[in-house]
């Protein structure tokens, strides 16, 4: 990728994020709903802190922090770069503005585009990686304002509806990985599948796809870019298991609920089971029970979207599950979650064969997020990025309809605690 | 009080809580420092609340809610009216916006004004008690406006100076019990000894004013207005004991911190003591010690304040203390908190022998926040606003810098936990 | 009184401590049900320490502890012997055993002893007032151990009946007052009319007891013993009011419950409130609801006694009430809670007026645990006993069934948070 | 195995955990010093329900349990029996008293023994599978009974000692795998090399075992007795990796935390890092800093083991090792922990290369406990005992000198949280 591809690229990537602020008030986007999620303003902010401190503060010359104080205030969790700002109380840092906010990106913009703009192929070598992370980066925060906007606005019994257009599932599907490119077979033949995803037979139609034993090879080994966490490319046994053609839709998900599956301690693992009587959950978040109130009295099931709160949709994927529910609902038909390898392998073998690989739901594997074998972090404080994080958490794969564009991959490891329910969360069940 | 002289008083309270917001940003107004606090927004949507709950909904002809939602969403703690919404939770209602509730502010100005237009005498006498209450309450809101928004700020690292201008200790002082005309003569030479305390002795001098034993009468009996905690008057026996004549200032509490006073467990309540340790509690709220970060370094103990952080002011009567705190502090000196009584008799009686009485903080009692003998809450829902809370609390005396002029008079009763340090609050020495 | 006479108490009072322990196992008196109860092993060794700590160590010729791990091991709450055992840990201490901790009373009870023998007129002067407070400390921790027992027996499914015979109220009743010799007039009435109290008329023909509004004098003020907190004797102003000549039986409590007491706001102060929903509290503890097992299905109300479990005897006093319960039981009625200041007067001035006055129950009253005009703790360490508890209590008056018969007295002021249930503890109405 | 065989068995199973308790008092026996352990009277009633509810009463003619409510007070977590006596408080269990859960014990061991006994070749064939899971069981609550007894021992601040005899590092190594016959090879070998460990080199002179890239078959697949979570043998593909020979000793432990280990972030998983900063941990559970307390200030480390407190042993392998410090500890030696099917691949293929495999600390691996492909639960409630812990739990390998010889196997699973340390754990590094 030449320089002012990069720098095209950089501009349509930075403009995305502000783009989803559309039809918010400077309040929505400083509030937080909960520590998990962060201000849709400090997810702003935070990935230009990406931007100023990993690539700026290495290859600027004569760097000069424009904000000293954000460097502490808008970094996240990287302890080499110093003590992180309380994540708990994000909600809490009304100034600066969005505004000031703003100006602060604009000018780290700037100082970006004329680094790439003056870097000799040298400097662009060392340059362009860093960029791109912090692009990918910035991808995955948008996302995250996504979500995180959605709990919060949840929050609010005015149910206020957000004007913001996502595309929709076969759009996503089918540029999924179009991004860098990319030799690997795989992967394209991925980017390819997802553009007939459309096409593929409905979920009442869902069929089980075998999968024969033998040694596969997943995670990232080609050049186009990916996390740390998706290397290195390595050799995994499988024994002989089939995938489901379709993820659960939202009306299988029902039955389950209509069957009692929440009263009945046999379909859950014990720390899920103590978990939905501790917080006293009967369905997916943000589904509204029929009688909960006076909207859902004649109307049955309900369920707060993006557009507000409207009838459930059955046919669409089943969304916003735990990883609990997740495998609480597996056990009840007689399957199980496939593993992260599973996952990979069908998808990269037999992308056409499946529906909903990406662009609609995050699928709930039942891999603990672990490092692969010769699992190596980047240098310095970047390596922070991910492998910290390997521990207590399960691996999610695919990419939902707030997953940007070209963004997944098929040996994408996002990943989030078993108890996790605000991300677009699904699942895709597997058997022996 | 004419129906025109209402509707100016009206007016002007308004005005003030509007005049308030000066300096703050949409986010400044919308956040939430911690339960305990609520944000400014909020205090602007529940005082207009409590006007059409209270006011248009029992009088106004043909009432309709403007907002019907708003009817729980800012409700504070009435469960005669609905269950309100969850109190920790009101710094995620970015909806309505501040222009939103702005606007309903002058609907429900507007019809308030107009049914005082239109109230004939017994009308009048009907709605005129309800208003002055709104008033009053509206009042409260603006020094708990003042109190959350400092908290929140001082959150915040950037510590941001909020470009508040408060009346003076004197201007607060000399202005107190102006409001309603008010027979009582106790009421009025303290509102007059309130002028002459800028010519009060300074702090250094401070006296002990001795107090006969005998029996005082206390609390409301006047025609003036007073809340039903307030009420009835009635007589109490004090033995003989004496007041300091000004409050304790910052620099001879610093002596106690610098005598190691929290360190040395003999002079608190074991309440306290438990609650200095849980917290790390080592100084008053807002202070910072020398060496806390570079800027105290070289400069010796700091404070927070409304005009951003600056060198501790020791001459200022010491402010934002728990009642623990408190407590210890005249235990170390070997004196003790004074009774509501004991400071109310004396206000009364010699208000001009006492520096500091109001205008500069609220000073703790000893006295549990309990009902005065033959009390009676007011009728209805309004009758929640005070006696629901007479337990685990203490009495606050005086009056501090935020309250707004006229608003204090030498009966009135404010209470907070113990453990409460937010407010405005400090402490006048007694002994026996 | 004499040497000999302080001994004779002495052996007495610690007999009456072993005694209680009748019927209980090693298990019984080693395990703690909440860290607001102690073991009955640990009050053992805890009122021993008492007699080492603040008797021996000050006036046994070569004094030297017999075990020194023990002075911090059951020292309670004395900051100024050392840190005291963590108290919710008390369960853990398995070791000393039962048998350990009672050979160390042995061995105390008898140093004791032979300090009184050899104890010339100056040395008897100086420890006798010491063990008295011993004495009257252990028997407070008689009746902890009464209730602490129970709530743990409590706690188990097999709902144990512990053989303890305790007094009948009118026996209690009896003998208050009786122990050391008391020149008050009111305390001896107050003992004497105890004695008439099973004469009085049944609860079903409870009247109100008229008092004048007036001066009174409360507080220990003659020359037998008081703990420090019931100094000095001042004079308090009462408006006029009335009391009930009994206390408030179960059958009239299960009244409030069947009329949905539990369920109206209206009734309980907003901390209660707050309680009983959180705690998913409907009736005062150990009772049991019909339905509640299989037990209680065709038998109606249940309560879990000393006993075992047993249908609720409903012509007894309400017992186990928060304080947050019987204010709104007493606010139901239209009725209050007296202040300690009216219930001592009364039954100071009018003992035989009064049923249960000491007894039954423990009667909360209104008022807030505070330290009398003129209070001052006892010198020393010992002064921790009572005045730094002096925060968010409230004061109850009377007596229970389990108060060791001649602890109690008129001006006794016991205390709990208004949270605690597990205490004996009922009401008195007032009215104004 | 005749019944008479198992007979045997039965009886030298359930005497081992009788021999336990010697040393011990009833108070000892009873408490619960934290919701994850469980008193030792406990261990010994939950165990002899273990018998009665799934032998006896599926299988005894005549069958009635003897004691009803133990039903539901010994059920430890199987839903599908009925709701269990709250876990955190199974320390309040005070009766049934030792005495009686002996009884009890005699009871069912004198029926289980009748059932073996009179039983045919049909009725054998049902219930020897049953009764050796219930002693598989009781092992492991043997090995309970030693970790909970201790932790609650280390609560007391006598820091007593227990006079127990386990067996040495090499007995248990020596034992393992010794009790059902069982022709699977790796067994067997296993085994006999643990007989060698005493031959073993020395810690100081540890190696790295290369292991070479394949597939290896792990899992439970031969005739001996398993649990269900090490079943059914599949096949893994493994990239070449070296185990180290030996285990981290303590000394080399020490090491990490003279260099700084506990206050460098860059070593620490993020959840492992707040949870030493949130916990204030800073070594090994029951380590004794230097100047911790006086007996240890010039002695330099000290360790609280069931001998009391002793100077810390550097040459044994350090034990009490939550996963996140084992986790630290590996990556700032630049190693990593093994993966389960590592540790057993290695184990059963080369046991004569490693010392430790068994008999001195359970070795935490990075593997999340999941179901192995393929993976079945028993049927019944019994399959509650493993699946359904299968999140958030981590596996370890090989077994302790509290393990009972001959329980572990090379397909051994145990598994416990990261957070855990009061289990005899420590480690063995991996690399690639």
């Amino acid at each position: 990728m030449t320089a002012s591809a990069l720098a095209a690229r950089f501009r349509g990537v930075r403009a995305a994020s502000r783009a989803l602020l559309r039809g918010l008030s400077p309040e929505d986007c400083a509030a937080q709903s909960m520590p998990d999620a962060s201000p849709a303003k400090w997810h702003l902010a935070h990935t230009t802190w990406f931007f100023e401190t990993f690539v700026l503060e290495a290859h600027e010359p004569g760097f000069a922090p424009s904000q000293p104080a954000y460097r502490a205030l808008f970094n996240s969790y990287y302890q080499a770069i110093g003590a992180p700002f309380t994540r708990a109380k994000r909600g809490l840092l009304t100034r600066p503005s969005l505004d000031d906010v703003q100006h602060w990106r604009n000018d780290v913009d700037a100082r970006i585009e004329r680094l790439l703009d003056g870097a000799d192929a040298a400097q662009f070598a060392a340059v362009a990686p860093l960029i791109e992370l912090g692009l990918q980066h910035e991808q995955q925060h948008q996302e995250l304002i996504v979500t995180d906007v959605k709990h919060l606005l949840a929050q609010n019994p005015l149910a206020p509806a957000w004007n913001l257009t996502l595309p929709t599932r076969e759009a996503v599907a089918a540029s999924t990985a179009s991004a860098p490119a990319d030799a690997t077979a795989g992967r394209t033949a991925f980017a390819a599948a997802r553009a007939n995803s459309a096409a593929a037979p409905p979920p009442t139609e869902r069929r089980w796809i075998r999968r024969p034993a033998g040694i596969v090879e997943i995670g990232h080994g080609g050049p186009g870019f990916a996390f740390d966490n998706e290397a290195p490319r390595h050799r995994v046994f499988l024994e002989a298991h089939a995938l489901a053609s379709h993820c659960v839709t939202a009306g299988e998900y029902l039955d389950f609920i209509r069957a009692g599956g929440y009263a009945q301690s046999q379909w859950w693992l014990a720390e899920g089971w103590d978990w939905i009587r501790r917080e006293a959950i009967a369905h997916p978040l943000y589904w509204i029970a029929p009688g909960a109130d006076a909207a859902t009295a004649a109307d049955g099931w309900r369920e707060f979207t993006l557009a507000g709160t409207r009838p459930l949709d059955g046919a669409a994927p089943v969304c916003h599950l735990s990883g609990y529910e997740a495998d609480a609902y597996a056990r009840w038909t007689g399957a199980r979650l496939p593993t992260e390898a599973e996952w990979e392998a069908a998808a990269t073998a037999q992308p056409d064969a499946f529906a909903d690989l990406a662009g609609a739901v995050w699928q709930w594997t039942a891999s603990g997020y672990s490092p692969y074998p010769g699992f190596r972090p980047d240098a310095g404080a970047v390596g922070e990025y991910n492998g910290k994080f390997m521990v207590n958490q399960y691996v999610l794969r695919g990419g939902s309809i707030a997953t940007p564009p070209g963004h997944a991959r098929p040996t994408y490891r996002n990943f989030f605690p078993a108890s996790a329910r605000w991300q677009f969360t699904g699942l895709r069940l597997a058997r022996d």
